[in-house]
């Protein structure tokens, strides 16, 4: 089995390594991943200028023996990348993505880079799933939560049910957004569908530079958790593993009647 | 009414300048769009660097009276800017985005800067609607076709039955992908689904530098033009203009049970 794997966090980032760490033990693993942190990139790809890729050379993967890249693209151009240039256009098995430092949940899988690598791979032809821990720190220690083990059961029964899911969706690649909080005692695994409630409420930071010329920064609160049942935020404050199966074609089909109406 | 506009083509197009000539004869159009061109930027949103946003006081969207900004950011961040900053949170009657110079049917829409626009009005609980001619070049000629006919044909009837298809949708703003040939005879509008046909295959060149480095750059063959029933690729192939009403909640409810069943 062959499995790329890519982040948004970029190659400096632990989540990245603990999740080649787990598919190594099933694959060979083709790993690109962005050389800076490209959070929020969500599905953009650099068409008007050139990218750079690089062997990594350090022992920052040497223990866990994977051929490691990083990239100047966003994480939908890595997987790119890997696929048309490292594979020469093969297939891989699997694309994987995170594990991302941070909640993926509701809305934010629209913004979402981590998730755009996933998406990529599904467009590609390839079955992906993205892994986001529900914590923003960089130095997040896995070792406090029983996250990975969930992690490793979720790519196993993926590898283990792909024909089957691919087969009940007409034959296309699935794409899953999985999170999960670090916490020692992860109840289960729950299948459960994205959020409407918002997570962020955007603000904008208005200052001025040392010229007197203003700057803004995109900031937000982030707002209490969803109480729906059945979403992944409900899900992942009871301290569930939620599995998103995410669309790749976007139609809202069931507004399809009333503008046909409307346009006749 | 208030109607807030952006692009990803930056303010240098045509096709902004037409959009923003339509919707002023309906409502105050606050306009603020990239300064340079930001193509497949998709739902990219910046929040590790600040941004600029200046007046443009030239005469280039004079003869229309509408007040325009261009912002260093991507499309998504204009429209933040634009509701946050220069309505104060107030929510405008509509987004509107466009209009792109090329199509954004089929899988362009997960790409596309200018339906990132868009959606990132829906997100702010606005209804959207971003509009695209199958037409790459920037000097594109609309007074060769009757697109523009069908843009304000679509833009008013948005207006007029905006309350009635926000109640249908569970009271959430809709989001519509309307793509148009540049040709003289539209035949209408079709309301179709996304086409999930590739339309773009991936390839990518490799160069060397005067160094001897490689340098990589993502490029793609434009494919065949899709010949199932009743998608927007389809439709647009026999001169209908398009609109696809687009997700912002990407869960494929369908997948769920499966899911469920195997990680139980």
């Amino acid at each position: 089995m062959k499995i790329v794997i890519s982040n948004d966090d970029s190659i400096i980032a632990t989540g990245l390594k603990e999740l080649a760490k787990i598919a190594s033990k099933y694959a060979d693993v083709i790993l690109v991943a962005p050389d800076r942190p490209r959070s929020a990139q969500s599905h953009a790809v650099t068409l008007t200028e050139p990218l750079r890729l690089f062997k990594v050379n350090g022992d920052i993967f040497k223990d866990i023996g994977v051929a490691t890249y990083q990239c100047s693209g966003t994480p939908a151009d890595c997987v790119k990348i890997a696929i048309q240039e490292l594979l020469h256009g093969e297939k891989p098995d699997f694309v994987l993505s995170g594990i991302n430092h941070g909640s993926n949940a509701a809305t934010n899988v629209i913004y979402s880079g981590t998730m755009a690598a996933a998406v990529e791979g599904a467009l590609a032809g390839v079955p992906s799933i993205g892994f986001s821990v529900t914590d923003h720190s960089y130095q997040v220690d896995f070792s406090k939560g029983n996250g990975l083990e969930f992690v490793e059961k979720i790519l196993v029964t993926a590898i283990e049910n792909k024909e089957k899911i691919i087969a009940e969706n007409n034959n296309r690649p699935f794409c899953w957004n999985v999170n999960f909080p670090n916490v020692p005692d992860i109840k289960g695994i729950k299948a459960v569908g994205q959020s409407n409630n918002e997570v962020w409420r955007d603000f904008i930071v208005k200052r001025e530079d040392f010229f007197g010329v203003p700057y803004y920064w995109i900031a937000g609160d982030l707002l209490d958790k969803d109480s729906t049942e059945n979403t992944d935020l409900n899900a992942l404050a009871q301290n569930y593993a939620t599995i998103v199966p995410v669309l790749i074609n976007w139609t809202a089909y069931e507004q399809l009647p009333l503008l046909t109406k409307i346009f006749e």
